[in-house]
């Protein structure tokens, strides 16, 4: 029987979308062994930047212990990053939690905490300048669709954090279970963390 | 200047959350040619099937006028397409709507409410067989990324909306508007609609 962890996803205003609900997509049908849990500031309905609200089920005060932690990214970073109660949340969760994950400039969020500091990390390439700017630090790798340094394994932008969930699924679950979910989705799973086709220009 | 268009998505409990998040993803980031909102029988939040809730803007009865409509798919419609009010709703917009777009199972409930009578249409391949048992009348495809029958787009399993999106974005702005909307995401954009790796058994 498998030990089912508790994850918690970070809300905040203007969160993106697709960072969110991407990786709980995968992870929402994997009951056995997450049990996902959406955290915000003050609670209740939070609006994406697309202008989508999810509903949170715990302020941050009344937040249960967490295994996992998500951070996704979103305009909404550029804004958080100066809310230091958040930070200070950020920082305490992510000690405790024995995995944490981000997507896009969640990446920057966290640094900005403090928590990746010494850690490799990964980052939206349209805002990577700026998220990297959140963690002196932290030594930030600009080619990569993800990057796993074991405890902190942080994605490239947006629809990067449905691949690097499925890496995630692989290296804690299994590889089967992983590529299960990527057929179930009908996504094309990018298996490979060192080709990211964003990381030049569009052409 | 570009017309704004209201694009209503349709929520029912236990949807597949990534078969709504996918679309608005694109879409959402497009605010001067597509005004979202969500409908729900009751209107308030709606649980997906992943566990996580969207908020509607709007009860089906004090729903405005769409232009485009976009029906998911989930488990859930398996109890929609008993759900003779919610099917009569589905029938009305689908014909006031000038384009309708469904994602996965999302065409096995339209084609329930007569909506896709003699079009061309495909669905998820996991539960293509069942989709196709609610309209006997519409001609079925199986092997397609997404299915463009003029007013009616309908795309194959979760994952495949977003590619159907960005086609359907690509025909009503603009190719370069689609590939920018793309590479913003991070996404690898299967452009290629009779291109569907999905429809043979996993190896």
């Amino acid at each position: 029987m498998a030990e089912t962890r508790r994850l918690g996803t970070l809300l905040f205003p203007d969160f993106e979308l697709l960072d969110v609900c991407g990786p709980l997509e995968v992870l929402g049908v994997l009951p056995d062994h997450f049990e996902v849990v959406l955290v915000a500031e003050g609670g209740g309905a939070v609006r994406s930047f697309q202008g989508q609200s999810l509903v949170a089920d715990h302020d941050l005060d009344e937040c249960p212990p967490l295994d996992v932690l998500l951070v996704p990214g979103g305009l909404g970073t550029r804004r958080e990053v100066e809310n230091e109660p958040l930070l200070a949340w950020l920082r305490e969760h992510a000690q405790a939690a024995t995995l944490v994950m981000t997507v896009c400039t969640g990446s920057g969020l966290l640094a900005r905490s403090g928590a990746l500091d010494g850690r490799r990390a990964t980052s939206n390439k349209r805002a990577f300048d700026w998220a990297a700017s959140q963690g002196p630090n932290v030594e930030w790798i600009r080619r990569a669709r993800w990057i796993d340094d074991g405890k902190f394994v942080t994605s490239s932008g947006v629809s990067a954090g449905i691949d690097m969930t499925l890496h995630v699924v692989a290296r804690e679950i299994g590889r089967e279970v992983a590529e299960e979910a990527a057929w179930r989705i009908e996504y094309t799973w990018h298996r490979d963390a060192d080709v990211d086709p964003f990381v030049e220009p569009r052409r």
